[in-house]
């Protein structure tokens, strides 16, 4: 499959002739071909102003027309077929079958979101009839329901290539509302964004949307960034990645004139409390699955755990000494980039040299830059010494954890209390320890988007009730997930029309309800006429 | 009745010591006793720090418990009887029968959120219960829904001393969704503000609650309104006013450390389109219903509408004709305060003095400093001037409005699309205007949050379809409505329980569904149970 190695613009290949980059495989450490040539200040421009016409036809498509091309996309990107692949796997170095797993997650998602569209009931419409003779003054006819916000800047994440990137979850949902997309391209996995690119291109081609519905933006870091999210015909913006390059990006958009909203997803450290009866019960067991858990991946998981709460005493130390003795046949694993590694073992070495925390057991294998590899390992300390020193609490992006040990409950109460916004949050527990947990839990809930009992975080469910989100710095915008159908809120507003004549309003708000939604009409739900 | 000037803070007084000020009745420009006590930056800080321990036990109480606490303050309101009556006219000069009729109002909207805790399904429950079985992986138990957002801090409106003031749509959407509050008085009402608080403090003491669900804090403009959206347990923020201080407290909440999102609705000219058909059927008419319109509640409206498109010809002379005529019988009235008719005077002598705009008529009587009042007037000028000067796009709060007459329909659509962010839009039209009007409600839908057909924007109906609100600079989140049941959805994030037991599961989450609530399970609306 050859690729040409630069942007889709409005359906149209990119000017080469700026500065070009490689991606690099970092299994191998080794550049791979073509070049990509970075798009131009006025490239992007245009593409914005591009989208911003197209938004103006698209938005106009019906429910049914935006489930046929979302699900076009997923038929378009699994005739990519094996390059796709291929290509993932050399640019990420993630093994084929996870990113065959990946693949299918993201065409799930495409064809999740053209049900939800299809079905049409998200536009949450709401009907209040005219009251002519109410006293002491009429009511008009109210109807409300939401439309497109207009077009979306998405910026994919490194650590899924396929299922949030290009057509992952943020340009599905925005896609599916009624927003256009321009996407910038991550600079790790150039040629799978380009692929993508082009099947994407091949659904607004099939079903004859306007070529700017979707546009792909190769190019260098921050300033292209800033620029997309400046342009006043971007309306939002999805993000996932580091904390420093999502808080960059919101601050641009919040400082604009007219400032628009940002949905990024940037650190958690997805904390696990483990209480003192599920410690003794299933120590050896808990001890299994975190290390499954914190290794999955490389440990490159947004929802990674990262700390892990017990309370000192004998199980917490035989649970410690299960996991040291589970450590050393862990494997090294190929991270993203060599980027990534770099941050991770600076990362790690700050926190390991941290007073008070000490190594516990790490992989047995050493690890091989030239392969870009991680080596699992975990380190422990004292409550009263991670309450000392704020660093611990941040995240190491990585196949690293930290087992944090509390003298007592409360200190284990004190913890969580003391914790930042999170992802996740984790109680294992014995029916006894459930029993009094209500308050660590509304702890919990306070400072995370989902909570887990006896479970491991790592494993995001794309479905109607999953919640993957979470307070800063976790996200941006804590009343938006990303993940599931309820992240097609985050690109849509609500419009009311006032006493409109019946043919002249949206499908989803006449009388004869010709889509058969469920609305509320004076308050209450019905799939009824009017 | 008496009253103190002092703040209330948890249930308790403020410190009296400080900077103190006086209300100003506008009808005479005289001085209202008492003083009132400007709060402390220590009060400041330490009532945000109480509002966010009273949360954690607010949060807690079912939404049964919380409309009966709405319920309770609306009583205790009413029983407050004429004095806050009085009070209210004598700080904003508003007519007795309009402050009756806002208490109605505020009443009515705390009783109408009631209804829609007690009753419940707001909370938007999904439930996607586990698939053990499911292949290749099984799928874990999850169940979502909306819960508080945390402390609420609301800035009043000058315009609407009770309904969007102390008591009003703000503070009644957060208090419904479990949100503690704390109020920074308006300076122009502070009577009012305390009257309204004691009562909300009434309901407090009567059902129980911590003192702290609520506060009430009296001080000096934009420092102490800083200083609480900066505080960290502010959650978010509530606010109606200037497009100036909207964006001050907007900036404030961004660059926090942890940003918080700010609900601030600001400023709107609310554009009329009169189409030849229903210029020619019924000019007369529509000139009368503007007049209506602009002057009602001395132009004090945040929908009032301040430009009106017609094309040039015979019709649109007579339409302005007919309204000169009316005019010089349309009475001054006393606005809220001596600085917003200053502004009002300095921002009409600004589009007066524009080149190319002539005042059509104004009201024949002179208008009296002393009762603070403004005189209605319309200008009127030409398409292409209004395109040239983008001063003329910009709201003057009080009873004025701008004719913009266009050459052609082509030149009249080039005005919509050039608007800014606006609540609403209105089209006037007969049967073969309307036929025709498509693309131009397409462009008014997409710069405002309600979009009217043959109506006046005047009059924001308290119900379920309604949404008020619109694309910025009108607010700085289009994504939400302040009026209408809609309203409590700033206040709340999702929260995704995974694997919990049923019994520690919130009661909307529960398998018996014992609240009753409509839920979404396995993606399909239900009340059933599991």
């Amino acid at each position: 499959m050859l690729l040409h190695g630069l942007s889709l613009l409005a359906g149209a290949p990119g000017q080469p002739g700026g500065k070009t980059f490689h991606a690099t495989n970092p299994s191998t450490n080794t550049q791979i071909e073509p070049a990509f040539h970075e798009a131009s200040a006025a490239e992007v421009a245009a593409t914005l102003t591009a989208s911003a016409v197209a938004f103006t036809a698209y938005r106009q498509r019906s429910g049914a027309e935006r489930a046929q091309f979302l699900e076009a996309i997923a038929l378009e990107i699994e005739a990519l077929g094996e390059p796709l692949i291929q290509r993932a796997h050399a640019e990420s170095g993630l093994p084929q079958a996870r990113l065959i797993g990946e693949r299918g997650r993201t065409c799930g998602q495409l064809r999740l979101f053209a049900s939800v569209v299809r079905e049409g009931s998200w536009v949450d419409a709401r009907i209040d009839p005219a009251l002519p003779n109410r006293q002491p003054l009429p009511r008009a006819d109210l109807r409300r329901m939401l439309v497109a916000l207009g077009p979306v800047v998405v910026f994919g994440s490194s650590n899924f290539p396929l299922a949030f990137s290009v057509a992952g979850g943020d340009t599905a949902s925005a896609l599916a509302a009624g927003c256009t997309v321009v996407v910038k391209a991550h600079r790790a996995h150039p040629g799978t964004a380009e692929l993508v690119a082009t099947a994407i291109n091949r659904a607004i081609v099939t079903c004859g949307l306007p070529p700017a519905t979707f546009s792909l933006i190769h190019g260098g870091g921050a300033t292209i960034g800033i620029a997309m999210v400046k342009h006043p015909a971007t309306a939002a913006v999805g993000f996932t990645g580091s904390s420093a390059a999502g808080r960059a990006l919101f601050d641009a958009a919040t400082s604009r004139p007219h400032p628009i909203p940002v949905f990024a997803e940037m650190s958690s450290l997805n904390p696990l409390f483990i209480l003192p009866g599920a410690l003794a019960e299933r120590g050896a067991a808990i001890a299994q699955g975190l290390l499954t858990s914190f290794t999955m991946g490389v440990g490159q998981f947004c929802t990674k755990p990262g700390l892990v709460f017990v309370t000192r005493g004998p199980d917490a130390d035989a649970f410690q000494h299960t996991l040291a003795g589970l450590l050393p046949s862990a494997a090294c694993g190929t991270m993203l980039t060599s980027g990534i590694r770099e941050a991770f073992l600076e990362h790690r070495a700050t926190i390991t040299a941290t007073p008070g925390v000490q190594i516990l057991a790490a992989g047995s294998a050493a690890a091989s830059a030239t392969r870009t590899e991680a080596q699992p390992s975990v380190a422990t300390t004292t409550a009263k010494n991670f309450l000392a020193h704020p660093v611990l609490a941040t995240e190491a992006f990585g196949p690293f954890t930290l087992i944090v040990v509390a003298d007592t409950a409360d200190q284990l109460a004190a913890c969580a209390t003391a914790l930042e916004g999170q992802l996740t949050a984790t109680v294992h527990g014995n029916t006894a320890d459930l029993a009094t947990a209500q308050p660590l839990l509304a702890t919990l809930e306070r400072i995370a988007g989902r909570v887990l009992i006896n479970g491991f975080p790592t494993g995001v469910e794309v479905c109607p009730a999953m919640n993957h989100g979470g307070p800063y710095p976790a996200t941006t915008d804590t009343r938006f997930t990303s993940v599931g159908t309820a992240a097609i809120f985050r690109f849509a507003r609500p419009v009311c029309y006032q006493s409109y004549p019946d043919a002249l309003l949206p499908d989803a708000l006449k009388n004869a309800n010709p889509l058969g939604l469920l609305r509320l009409v004076d308050g209450q739900p019905t799939q009824n006429s009017l």
